[in-house]
């Protein structure tokens, strides 16, 4: 039996497809009813767990899950020991700094030093302010980091953006990218390792899934 | 102009009826349509932040609101530098230790040495295994932590627990409390040591409303 850790929220539709394309169908996960957090594949050689985003490569690292689909945001900030398999392609967006429209920085190069940042990806955050050799003063949030600067609790905030639109209601402008995050498939190594096939079989369905465009 | 972060969830509705009770109306901020997260009072002044109820204490701790209203829980959690106030008695739950009904499991000190344990609160698991003086492993995980002993990842978890419900239908039973959590008034040291008396008024009043039962 195959164990899926797939994510709540904004990957689930398009993983849900990815994984129908490669022939397992968790499509009652996408009933509007569903409360199961288990939910076998329709021809029941599989299943899925619904878990939030930050907890599918824990799931795949402890070896719950031989597989899993995450953004590479969630894997740039929690560094567990999962494989990454296949860029899946969709759930495109990019880890940004942003501020105030009306600040006047330019780049993130223009904050000044000991300045505050917010995000809920402080990790993220830091190895970029470290590289750019700028010292900051990191405040996690879980939610909303918007309100950080129209607060003025923080100068800016790393955050992911996707149409942008969540910044520009709040008055705030991307100033500069960390690096671009698509959903990624990713595998327990031990899991991998000891394949009997069924599980590489699946990969490369997926693989081959993921370079056709996703049905509408 | 009084700032005041109030958590989204399970909190709000009480937390609004008690600054109502104390003279602040912030009832926008329960429309089914609300989507600002910063709501002026009716009488204009005041203001409520929405956050989450991880977040208060973030906003407080740094004085961008000067009170909070948040779970006991969360303030055992992430130990920030705020003054806890009044205990409003609302939202009561218990921080527990919960392990498969069907495991035998009947005291947490019943668990094997280094077992696993899933939690969202891993501050709050760990010092208590610590006292226990029983070695264990903690499983961070964001959400749905019933799936720990469900998938065979962790021996327990520690959650809270309010009605029992979450973990019965997942056949799971709590075994020992660590603490019982209610919504706490919380406030910026800072501010209350140079308030001019209306923060005072206002910690009094809502006091006051916390010893009369909430309204139905």
């Amino acid at each position: 039996m195959i164990t899926v850790a797939l994510a709540k929220g904004a990957l689930l539709k398009d993983s849900v497809r990815r994984f129908a394309a490669a022939g397992l169908d968790f499509t009652a996960l996408l009933e509007p009813d569903n409360r199961l957090l288990m939910v076998p594949s329709a021809c029941g050689t599989a299943r899925a767990l619904l878990v939030r985003n930050a907890d599918v490569p824990v799931y795949v690292a402890y070896g719950q899950a031989q597989l899993g689909v995450v953004g590479y945001d969630v894997l740039r900030e929690h560094r567990l020991p999962v494989a990454q398999l296949v860029d899946l392609g969709f759930g495109g967006c990019r880890m940004a700094v942003a501020v105030k429209a009306s600040s006047g920085y330019r780049r993130a190069a223009d904050l000044p030093p000991h300045c505050r940042i917010a995000s809920k990806f402080t990790a993220c955050a830091a190895s970029f302010f470290e590289a750019l050799d700028l010292p900051v003063e990191l405040i996690h949030l879980t939610g909303s980091v918007e309100l950080g600067p129209i607060t003025g609790m923080s100068e800016a905030i790393v955050d992911l953006v996707a149409t942008g639109r969540t910044l520009r209601d709040n008055g705030l402008v991307a100033i500069e990218d960390l690096f671009h995050s698509t959903a990624r498939l990713i595998g327990h190594p031990l899991a991998l390792r000891l394949d009997d096939g069924a599980l590489r079989a699946l990969v490369e369905r997926l693989e081959a899934a993921s370079r056709a465009p996703l049905p509408a």
